[in-house]
């Protein structure tokens, strides 16, 4: 079992609060029950109610709403170190569902343990109240992009988006970062058609930005590719510990 | 000056913590710098770094994020007992702007008297991550609503998300509520045109649904609104106290 001194949850809270031994214990102790989980299959469904929620920390996971007309909209892709159904724990009843896009493991963290780690140690809760302000972020910039860019600005910022929360994990290095999505998550995700996705890459990859190919994301100019997203990263607050 | 007890936020919160003497004499402290604030001109700019977060105690709020090309898009609205740029604060940057509907009354909480409250109080840091976690769910239904919503059923979703968010705070009872957002709010929040919203609520007034006129909205027949809108309030989470 990886010690949790290094688990990509303990890396990314890192980036807000310096934790104390206490703490991370504690955050060790949310870490015990880690199962594997086979790609395709929902981990937790839309409407489930949830006692428990999932610290992810290897593989990549789709979160979506399911329509009633039976179409879905992907909110958003889970990396090692988020937490899955969180806010599933908290409002009691699952609101999406999760679909590991890959096999993945990932650690079961039952209601109870969550709600006496945080009244152990507050700086926790805080810590996690700021993962969850940055997944809202995220959210309000997919908004803000299926609401109001074009389908260029949208790819470019959702792929920057990605590159800044891997390299926080230590999975994204200058060149780039390995990306399991299929132009059918993208499509979804973005509000586009897959034929309208590969169009789009063709275009960042003819214009010298980026290519996305074989599973991979090669970014060549990253300059321009914060230029043509409007991309201001600061949403993503990977500045140092707040609390100290 | 009001009594917490009674406060719009203090009211929220219960439903999800009974809150103790301490507690509620903790949050108390968290509205000691009331201040009004004029409708129309910007409480909290986008990019601008936040050391405060509000407390909305009367009047509605719009935020929304700026564009580079100078168009906004509308995030959320914010009602009395909601949070205004508790995300800024602990992402340290604000990512979007806060306007003011109508005249307001909001206390100023300084970042270091809420990590503090946090400290003293993790029961309250829990609720108020309850809080945000709303907030996110909320985020997402906007982006499943733009994303595959159609108009009318866009719209309904939306009315019904706040008479049920404003009931929670006592501001809406069987027959509706005050809603002081014009079509331009409800146009750009809805991604639609002042035209088309002009026609929708044309067709719900028709079709014997809801009536949105002279700042109220009054619903007629609010199961028919829910099965057109797609509406499962579960991700509002109004069933009572989890953390007893």
């Amino acid at each position: 079992m990886r010690s949790t001194e290094t688990s990509p949850l303990t890396r990314k809270l890192s980036v807000f609060v310096a934790l104390s031994y206490v703490e991370l214990a504690v955050l060790d102790r949310l870490h015990t029950r880690r199962r594997i989980f086979p790609a395709g299959r929902d981990m937790v469904h839309q409407g489930q109610s949830s006692r428990a929620a999932f610290i992810l920390s290897a593989g990549w996971v789709c979160s979506y709403k399911l329509q009633p007309d039976g179409t879905r909209q992907i909110v958003d892709f889970q990396i090692p170190g988020d937490f899955l159904g969180l806010r599933s724990v908290l409002l009691r009843t699952s609101d999406h569902s999760f679909e590991p896009v890959m096999d993945i493991e990932a650690s079961e963290v039952l209601d109870k343990d969550l709600l006496d780690a945080f009244a152990q140690t507050p700086r926790l809760a805080t810590a996690i109240l700021w993962a969850a302000s940055r997944d809202e972020a995220m959210v309000v910039e997919h908004l803000v992009g299926i609401g109001r860019r074009d389908a260029d600005a949208r790819m470019a910022h959702f792929l920057l988006e990605l590159e800044a929360r891997l390299a926080l994990v230590g999975l994204a290095d200058s060149n780039g970062y390995e990306c399991p999505l299929t132009q059918y998550h993208l499509a979804d995700a973005l509000g586009l058609s897959a034929v309208h996705v590969n169009r789009v890459l063709r275009h960042l990859r003819e214009d010298g930005l980026l290519t996305f190919r074989d599973g991979h994301v090669t970014i060549h100019d990253h300059d321009a590719l914060v230029k043509l997203a409007g991309f201001d990263a600061s949403y993503l607050d990977q500045t140092g510990p707040l609390l100290t």
